[in-house]
């Protein structure tokens, strides 16, 4: 094995070290109720944004400095698959994910390019005997090639409704291969540019035939991941299908598929379509449905998907906070679906980059986690709603009133009682568990 | 009758006059296919922008100038209904809307406010006998008392739950006593402020409970009107349950509640949470759930709902286009939820400002019209997706394939043949439409 | 002096206690370098947002809870006063701010209201002589009333011009009796509507000769507070002239007034208008113009001013960081123009929220403090820019090159070297100073 | 010549034609006032958007359908000279634009850089003897090579900006060579990613440095173009430094360059400040800084620059309203940086898509000078301010009134008689306008 990477392996510091390459808040070892951290977090390297993104942008060319680009077509794609297994040993993560092109160019026909395929993922599995890392997730990259410029499944052409299905067959074939935790289907140019040229309902009805035979593949086949539906506003289409996970909750449902599903939820795509991170992840949790994470995080300020390192810790407290609730992620984890600004361009600053954000996502555990012991939330929440817990409120849950005896109770009432929602103590009590997380 | 309203009637003028209290583009009797533009379009006055605001907002207070200010309590409630029966008679409206507290003043307790409701609903059937005007909806204010400080039907107060219970009772019966054609759900404060106090499954759930038990009562009095749900993503709250159609349709389906509803969707809303209005319209439609329409616009510079009579001809016509598509609104109107500037405070600016609405969409309308008749829009979708008309597409959409014959398929596929999205040339093709439209 | 709050005084406590009304992070006696935190920070109290707002909003009336609303006209003004001082006692801040008609009500006369603060301006004077808290600035509102609909110093109306420039004479001469640090013009309605009936030039003509006559008087009576303009973008006009700093700092240029005037910067506008609130402090600071702070937050994801108490501990660091690097804020001070949400609407919420929003601010200082100590950005910085101290980058900067010159050196050039910007490392560096501030 | 784009010239018909590739609106010899329509529009062409452009988004490759693309390097460059001359003829636009890199490959070197530009350029300059068409505006592109990572003038490396000033120096040739009417700067990565790691002050030093370096080569090779600051919010830089016109004009003043630029202002960078189009010409014009125009257009709900074809035509009315009261663009023009969506492949739209803009403002043009031939807004704003134009109001515009004298009248005054905005009625109207303008 060639080492493209001349980092030493990440090891965590109980301290703050003056050594840049180490963790200072994650420890995979230490325990967090009855896990540990790497149990609980289930880091996963993103393949795209780390080994083939070049850092090129609308108004601008790649600047990235990788020692890989000396190498070209297959050769290139088996250097990668080197650095990834050595970057993956390095930075200590047990999961990656990847599309299809991302690990093997595309060849002349869509044969050559599974061939391609084949000899890669022979590759990867190889490397996976004797590394820690696994699969948390593979997809098809149905966007980028011209012929996705008008969608995939729900493309206005037959044939590349068929091809798009030709890559989603292979990909589930890979994942079971592979021993993928799940499979994501992430909508890329699945929605419109223009209704003036769409047949909205058509496109859906194929999106629906799409996802049954893919199913029934996977059944087929024996390939039990988790199916994953990634939602996101907008970007590259103008309205992309899958929205929100409200959206694709509706969808879902509407064409019976909701309990083939679990979403994969990522927080740039949550505050694009107008969401905090963590409503996109409560909103599935209640309905069962909290899969996997993209852990990135957006500008506020800026509109389009940036796909930053996460290192806000508000944001990474509330995360942890759903997903500890949801009792963990099961089968998924969290994948760093982010890339490092086209500024940091150097090797050294992939490793920086994760550490930020798996140093990141470990605060936020251990408050979130502290937050669940003392029942800070929980016993707010519990007080907050009392009320519904006897007398009329009682009776509401439990269905046994109506709107005569409702409006009868109302007469009886002379003033109703309200409490403050108490936001700004909750947010200073919040900031408090922040600060004392890591004191001691 | 005492007149407040200095302005006469509102005559359509068939060519561009000095008369700035006519319509230019609206005629009610003009033929649009085998429909006249009054029964397409169904116009509707709100009657709390034009009868009950005073101008105030978050910066300053009420401005506008009004004859019925001089009258307070039951008295100003009594001058607006006077006011309001002027209005839709000058301005030749087939329909108002309202909610409870807009004609009627609440008392000192839910009876003595129930009383005055009475008096008024009882005046408003007077004038009814004498008017065109009908009752498009109404609705139940449960949002601006401070009662409804953390919602009404999702309220953490069961208190409150059973007082908004009762208020939408008297809001059914309301309707039925007027005949109403609808009855609105907008979720007023419906939603959360932070989800770190806030119990959504318990507020999901009790939502749920309410619309049932409306159903029922409605049922129980022969109340048969439309029941529709009114999306907005925020504003009051930081977050609205009723975010968007999709949103909504997703809970709808959740409770099995689906086929009680449809959609009122508002122009605004639609852009607050980032789709077009013709989004929303189109989604509902091809679900069968455009119900009714709230005609107003919003500023895309602006993120708050600033409710503007509607004069954007590209939108009119879009969303025109999406309503004679779905075989027009059935029960359903053009409801005006806009309201004039505060700069406009004067009551004459309540006449160019309906009038220039009713113009805006009256040109939509004929434009649209055109747009139909000449099959523009149809015959690019029907080009664009006439690769499902036949072999692998009728396949697909007969769900006679699946991933392995599409494979087959794929593997033989030499090059995908696309074409041109073209919406260049379809924007410029309905900007000609617009300008010939009242070229003669 | 009656009691209204009755809560303790506030007293910092150096543990995390179960006292929910202490301070865990602000201690105003600690020294910061060779100062106090309360020398440093300065604190004020909004009276606005603290002793007249009521928790209306568009949609919903006022809820707040206050024992001295059972007081009306001028007895309800003095109450207030009362309650203020015992805050300003209560939660121990140096200053506070307030409009004209904050303290006292408009009569039916300018003359009236004249009286009306006289008589309140002389109960504060006494209270100042036994409290700690000073008046940190005073301003006008013109904006709420009705006859600022078009503006005050841009109104299209010369009366309401006139109408302006008397109160704001009011104003400095209140300014200069209670002894006033500043004096703040925040633009309330001056912008437009539309640029459709709108004289823009005319309008920011008359704005400077406003500022010029403000000028005038401010020397002629003595009065030698800073004059600070807040900048705003649109709410609650659909553009505000006072756009950000850069823009006010374009109009100053324009119009000879720059060498007047400093910036009163809120958080909340500049992320309205679409920059980080660190982004006006600093372009102020580098053009000497940072003169005081609006210390509140928005949320990211709301289109219009929430007017938030602060608590992201980042953005309050990277404030922090500004003000230190501008040696202080001079005369200037944080004031907290910050409102309690809806929500939040009991009595005890108020000292939650300053808490709140005073730890908050303490925590930033002392993490600024340090990174400043470690010289952590302060390095970044020289070591990137340190090609402009040597060769051909340092004669740019001395101006002794020009293009010639160049394209002579950069024909030589044979490849460009660049480092890393290394953002996500700093990130993560700025996290863990976050995290180890309060950790002993 | 070889011919690459199959479309016959473009000919205006004065009635809508079922030929798709005929003006409908644009009549070049119309008159318009006493100048044609091509006197006033000067439309222009982009050389990046229409020839260069391949169709690549953040995710996907280039899926554009190009007759040169069977070129390479020099070949290639040369094939799009033909065809770009190709397409101004049949076009029929008098002017085009072009970075130096859009037109000639960089090469190795500087040095051989340049040699490819003098190649094309020699090129260029032989079709213009034959060609109508001219060049409005040359510039630089220092933002898509990886030197340019950290910004070019405001760079961090000095090697960068010496760089950038050898690229500018033969832009100001190449100007000068093909006697361009104007020279633009736009910002490109002039900004910055964090302020972590920027000296915004030296960084805003250089840029200044760098524009009077540009300044005094011009003038030593006589080159007399008109120089252009063309604003941008943001990306690539989260934070540009050319924010808006105001920001601009700010550092402009800030350093004694005003008189040496105007500004060119583009309708999607407007949008993404916050601002509308007219806003940002309104503002230019009013400090006779109005040089150029971008014509395009954004999608309001879209964060990012779309750089759509313009066809609103509520927009192109307003923005033809400023460009008409400045007087004209002078030696500006209204150049279509615009690109066709990237669904949009074939070379067939990028005919459909510049006779939609052209159009476009050939009808904002017909309707604004009907609006000004009509004296209809400027009535109204002449109604509305007229209360400066005599007593009180005449004092304060002649500077000859003072806050003592003020107040004294204000004392006077009983009542403050406001008038509405009719903000309404004068939309109304102006959608009027729009509709009878071609109605004939």
């Amino acid at each position: 094995m060639t080492y493209f990477l001349n980092i030493d392996k990440i090891k965590f510091e109980g301290s703050l070290s003056t050594n840049p390459y180490a963790f200072k808040f994650y420890n995979p070892e230490e325990k967090i109720g009855d896990k540990t951290m790497e149990e609980i977090l289930r880091y996963g390297v993103s393949y795209w944004h780390t080994f083939t993104m070049n850092g090129s942008d609308p108004f601008g060319g790649g600047n990235m400095i990788r020692s890989w680009d000396k190498f070209s077509g297959m050769d290139l794609a088996k250097a990668r698959v080197d650095a990834s297994f050595e970057f993956y040993d390095k930075i200590d993560v047990p999961f990656f994910c990847f599309h299809d092109i991302d690990i093997a160019p595309e060849g002349s026909s869509l044969r050559e390019s599974n061939q391609n395929l084949d000899t890669i993922v022979s590759m990867i599995k190889d490397y996976m005997k004797d590394s820690k890392a696994k699969l948390l997730w593979n997809t098809a990259n149905n966007f980028t090639h011209p012929r996705f410029v008008h969608g995939a499944a729900t493309s206005s052409s037959a044939d590349v409704f068929a091809y798009s299905a030709a890559k989603v067959k292979k990909g589930l074939e890979i994942g079971k291969e592979l021993g993928a935790e799940n499979y994501v289907f992430w909508g890329g140019r699945e929605g419109y540019e223009t209704l003036l040229n769409t047949n909205m309902k058509l496109e859906l009805d194929n999106l629906a035939r799409f996802y049954n035979m893919a199913i029934d593949y996977a059944k087929e086949i024996g390939f039990d991941a988790q199916f994953l539906i990634e939602p996101k506003p907008k970007e590259p289409s103008t309205h992309q299908y899958d929205y929100d996970v409200a959206t694709a909750h509706a969808f879902l449902q509407s064409y019976g598929l909701v309990d083939h599903f679990k979403f994969n939820i990522e927080a740039n795509h949550a505050t694009l379509a107008g969401h905090t991170f963590e409503h996109e992840l409560h909103y599935a949790r209640i309905n069962n449905m909290l899969g996997s994470v993209d852990a990135n995080q957006g500008d506020p300020l800026i509109g389009w998907d940036t796909d930053e390192f996460p290192t806000d810790l508000w944001s990474t407290t509330l995360a942890m906070y759903e997903i500890l609730e949801n009792g963990g992620l099961g089968r998924g984890g969290l994948n760093f679906d982010a890339k490092v600004r086209r500024g940091s361009f150097e090797p050294e600053d992939l490793f920086h980059a994760h550490i930020a954000g798996m140093d990141a996502f470990a605060v936020g555990l251990r408050v979130a986690q502290n937050l669940i012991d003392d029942k800070v939330l929980e016993s707010i929440v519990e007080n907050r709603y009392q009320t519904y817990t006897e007398g009329i409120g009682l009776a509401i849950v439990e269905g046994k009133t109506d709107f005569r005896k409702l409006e009868e109770y109302a007469y009886g009432l002379s003033d109703i009682k309200q409490t403050s929602g108490r936001l700004e103590q909750i947010k200073a009590t919040i900031n408090q568990y922040l600060l004392k997380a890591f004191a001691n």
